[in-house]
This record gives C-alpha cells, structure tokens and sequence, in this order.
C-alpha cells in the first residue's frame, strides 16, 4: 500500500471519481429473500454466513462506484463471534476488490486499552487488516494519540466522532464552554484536535490520516467544521435515509488545485437496500449497484 | 436470574461481602510462562486459545472474592475471530462459576445501531449473554435510551462512562459550561443523565439498572457524583495499578440501612498478573486468587 491513508483516500477516489462510502449495516430481517431462503433466524452460524455472502456481493456490485466501504461492527457483534468471523472474511474480500476498509466500531479507551484496540484494526499486519477505524474522543486527547500514532505507523487512518448524525448529538457536542464572547462548542473542541494531529501527519495530497466524522444532517456545523479542519477527511454519514442531501454534503468538500476532495459520503440503508424500493431491477444485487452508481453521479454535481 | 440487574449485583456484592471486580485484560506478554509456553505469539489461534485458558483459570481463582468480572473487550478483539470466540467462551465460564459478567466494550452509536449492539451484549438470551456493558456517552442522550431500554427488558446492566481514570479525562470531560455562577461540567451533565436512567427502574434494593464509571484517580468527583446519583451503581476503575486506594474508592459508595453499598471497584494488572510481584505463591493462580483476596479485605474496612 502507500505508506500514507490520506494519499491513499484520495487516490482510491480520484480514480473512481467517487465520494461514496457504502455503509455494510446488514440487518437480517431486511436482507434479499434469496439471502435468507431457508436460514433460520436463531442459527447465528447459518445467519452470519448468509450475512457474509450478503456483504461480499453487495461489495461485488458497488466496487465500481466506490472507493471506500464501511462495515459497521454492531451489526456483526450482534451475531456472536460468528458474526466476527463473517466480518473478517468480508474486510478480505473487500480488500481483494480493490476497496479500501473503514470499519465503524467507534472505539475509545484509556491510553494503554486504546492501544489494544489500535493494533486490533489498524493496518495490513493487524488481525483484522483495516485501512481505518472510527474512534470516540470522549475519554480525552491522550485516549486519542495510541490510535493516532497506530495509524502514522502502519499507512492507515483514524475517523474521530466530532457532530455525529443523530437528533440528539447536541445533547453533549453542542453545549458551549469558555467565557462569554470568546466560547466554543465541545465539537469545535474536539475538531480543533482532529485538525493538529491531521496537520501532523500529511502527505501528498495535502491531507492527514487522521480525520473527522460529521453528520450530513447538520450542514451549518459541516461548513464551519471544514473549515476549522483543512486537512482533515471528513467522513459525512447521514446521506440519504437519514435526510442529507447533496446540497448538504457539498459544505464537507474543499478544493485543493481546482478539485473538490477532502470529504467521503457514507450512505448505508439507501444502497444496500436499495432493491426494497427498486422493482424494475432484475435482481436485488442490479438495484444495489443502481444505486451506487446513482450516488456517486449526485456526488459528482459537486 | 432476578428480573432486575441493579438487585442481582446487590445480592451478589452482600453474599460474598465483596466489591470487588477482576479486570480481565490479558495481554499476552504478561502471561505466566507455563500458559504462554510452546505457543508462538504470531499463532492467532493459538494465543486466543491459551488466553481462554488463563482468563477461565483466574476466575476460577478469583471466584470465591469477586462478585464480578469484566473483560475488556479491547484484549480479545486484538486476536482476530479467535479472540472474540475465546472471549465467549469465557463469558460462559465466568457464568457458571455464577459471576456476573460486565464487558468492557465501551460501545456507543446511533439509535438504531446502538440497538445492535445493546441486542448483541445484554442479556442471557443476547448472542454473547452478558450481564452488563459500559456505553459511552458522547453521541448524546438518544444514543443511551436503546441500551437503557434493553437493560430495563433484559435484566442487565449498563455502565456510562461519567468521569474516566486517565490523566487526560478532563480534556473533554471536566469542561465546564453554563452561565457564570452557575456552571457545571460535562461530566456532571452527563450524571445528571445517568440518575434519570437510573431512578427510572429501581429493583428492590434501590438502586437502579443504569450505572456510572468514574475513575478511582479522581476522588473528589467520586464524592460529588456519588453524591448526585444515588439510584446508580458507579463501576470504579483505576484502582491499584492506575493509583487509586481504598480512601479514594470509599467515596463511591453510599450506606443503604447502615451497609455500604452502590459501588464496585475494579483492578485489573493488581489482581491478574499479581504473579509477576509475589514470588512467594506456588503457583500463579495462587498468587492471582491471594491478591483477589487481600483487595476484598481491603474494601472490607470501607
């Protein structure tokens, strides 16, 4: 590989000339009948291997459109460590297809745990051979730096939670802090972090490995956030069934010599579900495919 | 088991008159070389295999002082697919040994994948049979209601990190916002939260199925947020190893008719490598049960 995540991302996504993420939330009940045909739905072993074979087609037919996907580890988790295993295989068939690996487990610990986590995920010679992982900043700066320093040391990337996508982030990442006049909000804060270990760490492309998650669903704070972060990915989840559009992802980008980059844009349900609302496609990986390649034209507008 | 998680750890603490809760963190350079012989540390397989067999034989020393343990899910992840089926098999035994068992994941998403991973962890009837969880809480309070609402269902537990061990927690968490005179920190926003969760579904011994973590390396907020959550359990990390003493945990608990109660306190490396310092046991699990038994009397005096 490059030895660099940001020079990687962007490569992966000038060559496709996509922004699109597809996010592997594979919730079973709303799988293709052909996928859960004959399966029960208490043999976790029997639903974990469906569930793989789901992903890796999923995968198959997206390859084209996207340059990233990202497996969300609850909905892997959440099939016992058989599900584990069917998550293993399906980081390999991705990485055999080109696409580079962004697990979402939102992990976050103290420094010598964090560390643990860190040499889980985090590169080509890890157990689970990720390019990156989404991390949680709420334990503190020093819980951050093992994965930082993980990802610098082994060419992948780190996407740190800064607005999340949900109605109630601003539950604790809006609140302001500081004097009157002169505060903040805890998401500036946090940012503010994500953008010294980006400017840390960049490579060619101008952008570090370290990197940002910030919801669709709330362009004002997208814009100010770009930004506050020049050299951070941006990592914008929320697109399409959970209300973000293109008009709102297009504030995540920034131009570097005359082309948008900087930014993927994750859409899940929206894709790989794509055949639930799609009854012309001849079958549910066509639909799939269909709307990846849907998204990534959208994008492109940018 | 008892419907109601925060009565079973009641039951649990007054039977073995014990607080005390082993941190299962086996990280395979600590291991006692009979365990680690023959095994070669790139032998993922092997090593998830070994480190069943020691974590299985510390809780089969430590079982008649702890109440609780909890694996940190960090040190099973970092070996594969193997790693998570070692650390099922390990819940299981824990289980039959009639531990309550809390994992470490700190996990925390969005509602609907919060839900996965709450359905993955909590309960007997979930995937990996779990008694408890620690979440975090930096995606906001919609984020904790699924967590909440599958403890309050499934007779577990959940843990919401409040204020952690680390030197760095205050990056984040001891930011204090509000008008001037009447500020507060994040963490005791986020207190404030957890005794609304908690409050809400108390068992018979009063305390609720939603708890706290709060770090043994900060004793004054111990106090303070003992004090502002009485209906939570407040998982107490940091002890020993990380520097907290039984005069800093003491202000986790409080007395419910005349009987301390309300707190658990965790050590990891103290109890579990405790061979590496006494060179007076036999064997290690003697040295590892000796130690379980010298930080129960310890906690005894509170």
């Amino acid at each position: 590989m490059d030895s660099h995540f940001g020079d990687r991302l962007a490569k992966s996504c000038a060559e496709k000339d996509s922004f699109v993420c597809v996010g592997l939330d594979p919730r079973w009940e709303s799988l293709p009948d052909s996928i859960r045909q004959g399966v029960s739905p208490t043999d976790l072993q029997a639903v974990a291997r469906a569930t793989q074979r789901y992903c890796q087609e999923v995968i198959d037919a997206v390859a084209e459109y996207s340059p990233v996907v990202k497996p969300q580890a609850a909905f892997f988790e959440n099939l016992g460590p058989h599900g584990m295993q069917a998550l293993w295989g399906i980081v390999q068939h991705a990485r055999k297809a080109g696409l580079i690996v962004l697990l979402d487990g939102k992990r976050g610990d103290i420094g010598s745990t964090a560390q643990g986590y860190a040499a889980a995920y985090l590169g080509y010679e890890s157990p689970w051979q990720c390019d990156a992982l989404t991390v949680n900043p709420y334990l503190g700066d020093d819980t951050l730096a093992p994965f930082h320093q993980a990802a610098t040391d082994n060419g992948a990337g780190v996407f740190v939670l800064v607005k999340t996508s949900n109605p109630g982030s601003g539950f604790l990442q809006d609140l302001q802090f500081g004097e009157p006049g002169d505060s903040k909000a805890i998401y500036e804060h946090v940012a503010e972090h994500v953008e010294s270990l980006a400017v840390s760490h960049t490579g060619e492309s101008g952008m570090g490995s370290t990197g940002a998650v910030v919801g669709a669903t709330y362009p004002a704070q997208l814009a100010e956030l770009r930004a506050q972060m020049p050299h951070a990915w941006i990592l914008i989840p929320g697109f399409g069934a959970q209300g973000g559009t293109v008009e709102d992802v297009k504030h995540g980008f920034r131009l570097i010599d005359g082309t948008s980059t900087g930014a993927i844009v994750n859409s899940s349900r929206g894709i790989i579900f794509a055949y639930q609302k799609d009854n012309s496609a001849s079958d549910w990986q066509t639909a799939v495919a269909a709307a990846a390649k849907e998204m990534r034209d959208q994008l492109r507008a940018i």
